[in-house]
């Protein structure tokens, strides 16, 4: 299939390019066509599909339109910073933390929690698929872990460095693309869409 | 998987039995559960996955919460009833037509138009199935169709009788249940949710 991501991450293409290998992957910037969208939505799975399908209008039928939304969940946080996992730390005048300041954000917070069981955490993907207004999709998987005492691993970006991952036991910052396919949010969702795509007549 | 489907529809039960036959389906009153949910969504998929989740709290994990909505998409009427599809022709009182009266109430209204592109409708499927806040899927599917010129068929309910699937030029009240699976809304997106299920490690 010819699959236009709603997004101007070009890091973001070549994973899905990896994830998705039997499909072609777009930017809407490929197209010509300039996209933004605001996340604001509460969940994961409304925002992916709020960006998707604002994209459909914009673009012929011979795209689907894929769109992905993804964040951390702290149980000790009541599963935040989820949605608003980019914007965790923001001060009042509305400035984004750079990603280390964030981190070290998270860690000093979660500082007097000492147990891996206090300190779980998810990583969650949501993909959304729309090829027209009835047929749409949408995936939300998740890969279970805990914060880290501290960063560790330089591979990835965002909260990556201080995410164990539980079934390996090693930062999402620690892992090879190979290992981080395997067990990432988004490598399990992605291999269930393709699965579903598969599906397709 | 044992399936909690949200529906108090026994009928509905029994459909989802034949077309999930790998996995069992319960409803919320075997479980003693007194279900409930207001369809007041602007789309089906937000409708099944509310009425999913809104059951998820209620029940052990054990068991995966699968939703349905589905509606009749006339183009003539911009996609509508849509999701008002059960309350399409309700009165200032609120009283809601019987099946039949709903189905010459629609005929009346698509009465100028003559050909098939001009009635041209879709019968849509939304499935929502909730493991866990994390872990959600939803499928939207639909049928090709049109509303034909009058009732026509016996078996199902709703507008079958007054839609025709493009494919095969007969009312969906005119298909065997055999037929019904292959062609229908609800039997294409159950056979995309099946291949997801089985794509699940």
């Amino acid at each position: 299939m010819k699959i236009l991501l709603a997004s101007n991450n070009l890091h973001k293409k070549q994973e899905f390019e990896r994830l998705l290998s039997s499909h072609t992957i777009s930017l809407p910037s490929d197209l010509g066509i300039t996209f933004d969208f605001e996340e604001d939505e509460p969940s994961f799975t409304l925002n992916a599909l709020g960006k998707a399908q604002s994209l459909r209008a914009l673009v012929p039928n011979e795209y689907v339109i894929l769109s992905d939304d993804s964040g951390l969940c702290v149980d000790a946080l009541f599963g935040g910073p989820g949605v608003r996992t980019a914007r965790y730390g923001m001060d009042v005048f509305g400035r984004m933390l750079q990603s280390e300041e964030r981190n070290e954000f998270l860690l000093k917070n979660l500082r007097h929690l000492k147990t891996k069981e206090e300190r779980k955490a998810y990583f969650v993907c949501a993909l959304a698929v729309v090829f027209d207004p009835y047929r749409v999709f949408t995936i939300s998987e998740s890969v279970e872990g805990y914060i880290a005492n501290q960063s560790s691993g330089v591979k990835g970006f965002g909260y990556d460095p201080v995410f164990v991952v539980s079934e390996i036991d090693k930062t999402m910052a620690e892992l090879s693309d190979e290992e981080k396919d395997r067990y990432s949010h988004r490598g399990r969702a992605s291999r269930l869409l393709a699965t579903l795509l598969g599906g397709m007549k």
